[in-house]
Order: C-alpha cells, then sequence, then structure tokens
C-alpha cells in the first residue's frame, strides 16, 4: 500500500499480556500505527512495548480527542471495560474489546445498548472464532461434506489454577473461560441456546473455593432445535493448555485437536512420548490472535463484519451466567432473550 | 490340568452373537466343557455352534435338572434373562448373566434379592470392566501414580442406529448401550452417584424417536464425594465403534482410545489417512470377553469374586432408569440407595 | 462342510515356538485335523502341544508312510529342513516349509530344483505376504490409485539380541531376518533385484560379533528396472519389535506401522505416553501366520497357488547371500539368476 | 537493550525466498539494523523488503567499504557465494552464507582457506542445527539418557520437483538438497564420515535426468568409528515435505517427525484424516531460521561460535561430491580428509 494515504491509526488499553500481543499483531499489519499505548500502571514492560510500537503513552482522554485514531483496542483490565467501550462510543471510535465486557450483566447489556445505539462498529475478542482450525472445521460444516451437525462435545482446561488474585477478579470460571466454549457452541450451531444445566465443583484448589469460584465444571447445553453441547471446564490438565473440540456430523466427526509443542518423539520400554500442548493461551491461539487483528483492520477499513459482535458478548455472557444459576440451584435454566440472573 | 479330575461343566444359553462369543471362549478354556447349549429357536447357526462346542441342545429344565452342571451362561434375549437367573439359583448354578437383568426395575430388585437370598454366585457382563485398557488404566490410578482421579469424560457411539427391531426390545438407550457406562462411572470412582442429569432426544434416525426411544443422550453424573462424570451415548459414529474414556487425575490424564482396525497408513495430498477403528462390540471387546470368561471360570473353581456382580448390575440399572426419568422431566434426578423409578 | 466327507490330514514338524503356532493354526480350521506331530525332543510342551492337538507324536518315517496324510508343515530346526522337505517331496505331500530351507545356498537350489521336478506343491514361511497390513498396501498399490511405486524403506529391529545359542544356528543377520525383507521387496516390486550393497557391523552385543555375525546392517538394493529399497535391519529397538515399511508412489504415500499392545495413553507434563508395539513377531503377525495357514489349506484343497513358493524362498535367500557377500568385500554385489555365493 | 550503544549493522546479500526469510529475522533482532540490501535484480519484491527493512539498496562495494557493517548475510544466487565471501573476508566482515558455497569443490576448499586465513568468523546456513526438534534430539543424546547413538536414518523429501530452471542451477540432488542431511550426519555422530555408497536415478521427472541430475537417490554412510548413517533424498513426497529423522540410541529411539499443517482430523467411514505437513522448508524451518539468525547475532556480538562453520560446509559437501562419485562409479567411496572429487 502507499504509505500516508491510508495509514490506520489505533490506540491500545492495556499494557499486559493480551495487550501486548493485539498491541504488537496490529503493529505489524501492513498500513498501520498504533499512536497511543495506555496503561496507568508505569512499569518497565509498558514504556518497553511503547518504544517497539513507536507508540505515545498516553490518557484515555487523549485517546478520544484525536480525531485522527480510527479504532481502539481494549484490553485493560476487566474493570475498566464499559467505561472505556462507553467513552469510545461517544468519540465515535470503533472498539476491539476483549472478554468480558463486565462481570456485571446488567452493565453488558446497558453497554450492549449504548453501542448498538451509537452506531459505532464494536468486535468482541472471540479469539477461536479466527483461529485456523476452528474456522475449517465451521467451513468443512458450511460446505455440507460432513452432513448436519448433532453434537458438540468442548474441553477447555488450563494447564494449572491461576493465581488467586486473578481467580478473585475473573468473574469466575464461567465468565472468565468458559464464555469462549459458550461462544463457540452459539457459533458452530448457528442458533441460540434454551437450556444450560451446569455442575461445578472445587476439586483442585480449596482456595478457589474460598474465594467463591469452582474449578471444574460440567455443562450441557440444549439448544434451540433440541441439539446438544456437552462442556468441561476445568482450571488443570496435568500436560499443559488443553483445549479441544470435536463436532459430530452425519457423515462425519470433525475434531480440533491440540497441537504439540514439538516434533520430536522419544521412545523407550516405556512407550512412545510425544510433547505436551502449547502451554497456554496465548502460544496456542497465536495465529487466532493475528488473525482477529487483521478482522479488526478490514472492519476499519471496509466496514467488513467482524466474526464476533458486541451481541454475541452479550449472549455468551448470558450463558455463564445461566450456568453459574445452575450450579447454584442445582437445576436446569430455561433461556429465552429476556433471560437474566437475579441481582446480586 | 489333569483331564476329568477337575472338568468344568457349563450350559449356555442363547446362540445368538454374544451367546456364541461367551460360548467359544468358555470351551476354548482348558478344562472346560460346555455340555448343553439352549435356544429354542433352531437354526443352522445354533447347530453348527452345538457341534463345534460338542455340546448338546437342550431344554432349560434339562440344564437345571443334571447335577453335573456348574455353572449357567445367560446370553438368551433379555427378557428371559430374570426367569432364568431365579431358575439357576433356584438350583444353585453359579450364574454369568449378560446385561441387563431385565427391562423392569423392580424385576431387577427382585432378582438381586433372591440370588443374594440363594447364595449362588453371580457374575454380570460388563465386560469393560475386564478389558486390559479399562484395567490397565484403573489399576494406575489405584497404583497413586496419577494421583486422584477428578473427573470422567466417557464417549459410547455406535457405529450405526441398530435395526429397529432391536431398539424396540432394548429398553433404550440408555438400558442397553450407556449402561456400561454407568457402571464404569461406579467402578473407576469407587463410589455411588448423587444425582443424574441427562437430556436423550432423536436426532439421527427418526424411527428411534418413533419407538419412543433417543438416539443421541448427554448424562452429567455427581458423585457422593461430589466427583463428576459426563457421557456421550449416540447411536451413530460415522466411522464406526467409537468407545473412549478419558480421566483426569491429579498429575496425569488417562485415556482409553479407539484401536485402529489396520495399521496401513495412506498420505497424499489430503493428508495422512489412518484406519477407522474396530467396527463394533464383538470385535473391540474380544480380549475382554474373553478375559470375562476366564473370570467366570476363577469364580467357578476358585471362588475368585468377579469384577462385576449381581449388585452391580442393580446400581448401573438404576443410574440408566434415573437417567431415562431426568430426560422426562427435564430435570435432574437425586439418588439414593432406595431410588427406584416410578411404575410405567 | 461336512464331516469325514473332506477332512485335511496334516503331520506338523517342530513343536517350538513357531510350530505350536502353526499346529494350532491348522488344527483350528474346520476340517483340517492334525494327526502328527514330529519333534524329536520329548519334554512336555512337546506332549501338551500333541494333546491339545489330538495328535500322535510319530517319527517323521510314519508321516511319510502313511497315505492319509495330505500335507506336512515344517518348523524344526533349520537343519533339518532340506531332509524333511526332500523326503516330502518323495512321499508326494504338498509342503509348508518355514524359511530358511537352509543355511547352505547351494543346499536350497538343490531342495529347488528337487521338488519342482517331483511336482509337489511347497509353500514357503514368508508370513508377511498374508499379513493383512502388507497385502492391503500391495493391494492398494496393485489398484493404481497409489500411482506407480517409486521405492520402499523397511525397518525390522527386533526387541533385543536372541540367545547367543540362537545367532550361532541362525545363519546370520541376513538369512535369519532381513530375508523376510528380501522376500517383500521382491514381492512389492513385482521384478527381480540387480544390484545389493550391505553394510553390517557389531555394535550392539559383542558377542554376536565373536559368532561372525552383526547385529547392525542397512542395505540398498537397485531393482532391473532401476528401483530403489532400503532396509535397516537390527537385533536391538529398545521398546520392542520395530517392523514398519514405507512404499513412495506417484501420488501416495503408503506406510505398515507398529501396532501399540494396548490403547491407554498417559499424559503428564512430559508428554503423551502411548504404549510400546506388540513385542515380538508371534504377537505382531499373529493373523499373518492364521491366514498363511488358511493359505496352505486353500493349496492342499483347491490347488490355490501360495503367495510364497519355493521359488521365492531361493530368491529371497540369494539376496541374503549377496548382502552378505557385499558386507565382506565393502563392494555392491551384481546380481543374475546365476548368481551364488563362492563356496564358504 | 539501550539504542545506539552497540546496534548491530548488517547488509543483506539476496532479496530472494530465503533472503527475505533473513533479512525480516535480522531486522526482527533488537539492536539490529539491516543498513543495506543489495540485488542486482530491481523487481517490487526487493524494493518492498528494502522498505520494510529501511534499508538502502546499495552495491557491494558500498557494503564492504563501510567500517559501520559488522557483518554480511549472503542469501543471494549459488554462484555468487564465493565472490562475496571472499570479498567480505577481506574487508574484515563476519560473515553469514548460505549452502553451499560454491558447486565447484575446490573453490570451496579455496574460499575456506582464504577465511581460514583472514580470521574473520564464518557461520554456514545449516538451519537444521538451530531447529528445535533437531537440538532437543541431540541435547537428548548428549544428556546420555538415551544411551549411545547406533545409527540415523534420514528422509528429506521436496514436496514436488522444482522448476526445471532451478534444477540447473542447483548442483544436483546431493549438493542441493542432500547436503543438509550430510551436514546433519556429522553433527549428531559428532565424527567424520569414512565410507559413501550412493544410488540414484530418475524415477520421477524425465527433464531432472535430461538435465544430468537424479530425483530419487539412497545413501549409506559409514563412520570412522563404524557406525552407519542411511538417507533416502527424493524430489517427491505427494503429501507435501516430509523431513524426518530416527536415531537408535541404546536405551531409546529419537525420532523427529513432520509437523501436521493443521490440527483438524476429519473422521468419516475412511478413516481419520490427518492434515499434510508443513508445505516446505521455509515454513517447516521458520523457527530454525529465526534462531539461526540469532545464533548469527551472538557471534557477532559475544564471539560465541556458530553450530556450523565454513569447515562444516566444507566436509558436508564433501560428502556430496562423494554421494554424486559413487552413483556414478556404481562403487562405495573411501573418504579422508584429502579425498576430493575428479576435476570435471
Amino acid at each position: 500500500m502507499e504509505r500516508g494515504a491510508s495509514m490506520t491509526t489505533l490506540a491500545v488499553f492495556g499494557a499486559g499480556r493480551i495487550g501486548r500481543v493485539h498491541a504488537l499483531n496490529a503493529a505489524a499489519l501492513p498500513g498501520v500505527s498504533v499512536r497511543y499505548l495506555v496503561d496507568p500502571i508505569a512499569n518497565p514492560g509498558r514504556d518497553d512495548l511503547a518504544a517497539r510500537l513507536r507508540a505515545h503513552v498516553a490518557e484515555a482522554e487523549q485517546v478520544f480527542a484525536d480525531p485522527s485514531v480510527d479504532g481502539v483496542v481494549i484490553a485493560s483490565s476487566t474493570d475498566t471495560h464499559a467505561a472505556l467501550m462507553l467513552a469510545a462510543s461517544r468519540a465515535g471510535k470503533a472498539i476491539f474489546c476483549e472478554k468480558p465486557v463486565s462481570l456485571d450483566f446488567r452493565t453488558v447489556e446497558e453497554v450492549s445498548a449504548a453501542i448498538a445505539a451509537s452506531g459505532v462498529t464494536c468486535m468482541l475478542g472471540f479469539q477461536r472464532r479466527y483461529d485456523p482450525n476452528f474456522s475449517a472445521l465451521r467451513d468443512r460444516i458450511a460446505s455440507g461434506r460432513a452432513g448436519r451437525l448433532e453434537h458438540v462435545v468442548m474441553h477447555t482446561r488450563d494447564p494449572a489454577p491461576p493465581p488467586i488474585a486473578y481467580v478473585e477478579r475473573s468473574g469466575g470460571l464461567f465468565r472468565d473461560q468458559a464464555i469462549h466454549d459458550f461462544d463457540m457452541a452459539r457459533y458452530l450451531l448457528g442458533e441460540e441456546i434454551r437450556t444450560v444445566y451446569a455442575v461445578g465443583a472445587c476439586l483442585i484448589d480449596p482456595a478457589i473455593g474460598a474465594a467463591d469460584d469452582v474449578d471444574t465444571a460440567m455443562v450441557t447445553l440444549t439448544s434451540a432445535s433440541g441439539r446438544f453441547v456437552q462442556m468441561v471446564n476445568c482450571r488443570r490438565a496435568p500436560f499443559g493448555y488443553d483445549q479441544r473440540l470435536e463436532a459430530l456430523c452425519e457423515r462425519e466427526v470433525l475434531y480440533v485437536a491440540n497441537r504439540p509443542r514439538s516434533d520430536l518423539v522419544v521412545a523407550s520400554a516405556a512407550g512412545f512420548l510425544t510433547s505436551p500442548p502449547e502451554n497456554y493461551f496465548i502460544e496456542r491461539f497465536a495465529d487466532a490472535y493475528r488473525l482477529e487483528m487483521e478482522g479488526f483492520l478490514a472492519l476499519l477499513r471496509d466496514g467488513a463484519p467482524p466474526l464476533a459482535g458486541i451481541a454475541d458478548g452479550l449472549e455468551a455472557q448470558r450463558l455463564a451466567e445461566a450456568a453459574l444459576a445452575s450450579t447454584r440451584s442445582g437445576l436446569p435454566v430455561q433461556l429465552g432473550p429476556d433471560w437474566r440472573p437475579d441481582a446480586a
């Protein structure tokens, strides 16, 4: 592309792990400039990132006041998402936001409504939709070769329980981790979920229970047309990050497998030892994050609709809230577009 | 062994697919004679089997009246099991019986009680307990190397929906197919199940729905100590019989995988094509059936307790009944030793 | 089949490991009676086998004098093969003989000529030709789907060096182990080999070197039409028996893989551990031996030509002799139908 | 690092496929500036690359005259390597050069001698030595866990024959492709090769034969201490790039496997279809090229010795020349430090 003519200018909120991934992916795209990096916590990581991006460390106000900013990437801590999204929508900036929008469902609803009313485009960070494996699976179903999708099984297990400080701010296993599976369920089935049943317990790390969260959960979803989804969500897989999907279709079963970290195989009297998978989501979904940021750029430049919008964030979170309610009541939850969790 | 001195004499009821497997496995054991084959349906298959066994085609009465018969193998149609078990217990014959004991839960209870009262030993046909893979998995957990078992995931999918005549007599997906998974859940956890939630639907073959059965089901179990089990049960896997288990433990995840039918791999521009697994349970569990019959012989000769007794049959079926009740009510079922389904 | 009418009567020479396999496989075929078991070494194994077969322990003379004997299975020690084959051919008995015919190549030539002159049918024990994997691979090439076969790579590694007493009588790595690979090369290529280059050394067990044998060898074959075959032959694979083949064709690469012994997979922080393969050829080729004996029966009953005849034994051994000569001279050996090793 | 203080300045020769990889990898390293890009062929690819690097498109003379240039990356066409290396050594620039140094062995010897005499450091582009899989394999052997390395088997097959124009300038299969395997053989064994036997033919693409090259070759190497290496080198693997290694050690067999391109698995009645591997070396060895350039930087900054130096290039090429000579004579070639091919 010709430089200058059509530079796209971005601001990135959050210089932590995922903010860094998005910022570097954005900056590597031709014709993209990350002008601002916003993070209230001054530290060498932030400043080093700003230097690599050739970005200014700035305040939010500065970003929203700068008419040259085309879009914002919100990857700051969850409790800042809603206010930043509202400010961006008021300033007319296109939004990319990490999930979840808020730990409070009513806030998610309000932000969704405000964004819809503002007319700004908004993309939610469900990167699995951009992952080459998941999208190849979805394409294959869409192609008709596999036949009708009948049920889906998903496994998501973190390599180890996160630090308890993270757990306490995470919103819990369903809003933090399982939300990606809820989103994928809707995405693959192409319809809404009507019934959610979930069980959850603290079987691994008592500190998680003390924080009123669960570390192990099993979820069953029934879709509007009566198809089923089963999910295992867990804070531990002894071998590393375990994130798999299995889709039973009429003529084929389609799997997304874990990717071994290495291609070395060691054979001995004990058997054949292959490498554990990529350790965690940053590595596992490196391609997905790259493609996701390309998707945001296509949205900014050509108005190409994102694979996941604000409404998808709302619906995935509704499922997370319903699963949480189910674990507490011990009963399945019947969902409709008006279902919302009881106020806390 | 010295011949004559300690021949063990058996009678086999049922000359169908599974009866044939048990009869031939029994006859291949040193020191075992299958003296009688009982099947009311005269056909070449029965007579050929009898010839191979050097067995007499006989009536049930003749078997129970013959004091030389040490034990009976009941592999006839399900509706005959209960009466044959009662007759065997009255005659003092050790019993090996295929699951389920009866499609009527109260009958199962009555037979269990009668057998317990009679003092005859009784082994139920949960062959997976004898399968080398499942038993290696259980041994590894028992050894302590894997650490505490935290949750279990099981997949059982038939290669294709069975003939509708079979479906109609089968008692339905839960009593017919999933009962093995219910049994395995109890066997691996080493404790009873307290809550059962199941969803089921006819997504594959409308004839199964017309027969008031489901072809797809998903089940969540919660054990007495709060651990979880998730099951997928289905009447179709496009590639053949799909029977897998995954056990998340503290330090290891243990899997029983499907076994490819062949070791030929074909690589082309499309990728690497490995063979589908063994087509169905007769082939997949060939070793398990052999070892199971050895288990029955050890029971007869040395009084070695079987891996699955009549009480296991009762409890597995209680879970099947609860799952069925759950699919009908839409609610989880809380179980206790006195739970039983409503009379039909 | 109707009993009596067309019983096929066999005699088995050799009650050792492989003799036992053949005898039991033969006896399990419908309409086959193993009337005689010949083994000069009286031991419980022989007598137990005879009892299971309902066979007479006999002398060779008795076998050849009995006109009811249709065929002989020669699985005795290698040094007895030639004399038994000649006796059988004189007596007009169809022959199944384990490889090699003799450790002395001129004797192999003489026996081949005598058998050809006698008109008796003779089948050689190259069981891989009957193995379902290798035959599926060959069928796929024959079907034309894979395109022209361009080169072949084979690996054969024993789980551990055999006892030195075995090594001393074995004829060495090429005649004892690699002969199966030489045979498979000719079988798959469908043409003769023109050049053999081999290197061999004692890298594993010095006792093998002391016995004037090698434990590691690498062989390159060039066929008459200029295609290539590469072989690794070794007396050790730390994980168990390693027997694989890879066939590069125009449109596909076809592999015969090892079969894991178990389907249990153990995943931990170290990675995913799958089971070692079947330990050795008796287990690995159990199906092949069964089908091979069916092939001998089809030969006896219907005159169906065996997959490997006496000429195949001669040619495979010619390659073994050439490989040995190559390791000694350090030069490739150019072969023709008249090539034979120098007299020792 | 602090900018300015210790910037490392490079020039890259060659803006083609591999030059581009090296240039971008170098530029992505902290503290590295690619100041010059030298390629006589003006085209948009070159200019676009220069723009991305913020590099000047320059003549060779300019590079060698600029005292700020610390090192040169030579990735231009093979026929330019020797002259550029000599010029760089005269100018005192550290050298990274793609293999081969020259298609003419005497030129390789002369360049090697000149570089040795000049005292400049020189690294050869044997990227597999930097590949995480190959280096993990080598580390495992070095750790002693696997036991003594006894033999090595390597497969290298291109996905399809290259354009004939490439073949004609490539120096042939041995100098172009197999040279990496020759290098790996020396690297893993840690000793020199004494005997080379190779067969080669044109079995795939007659145009390759017309260009006096082979498309299929098989090589056997014997090391100074008597250990063996077997290689398959081929211009076709129907499924994509096939680059594998197998190392038999005393207690373990170590494998470097191909990496599937995708983690989607499609199961159907035909079996389980996994994805083909990465299509070619640029993708397959992306990590290796990155690490290799880090290695060159470490050499420049800290004098850390490269994994492959100019002497390794000479010895690998000696093996390639010997293999070529062997295919022509039909005889094994005995090597020593003075062996060189006959002058053409």
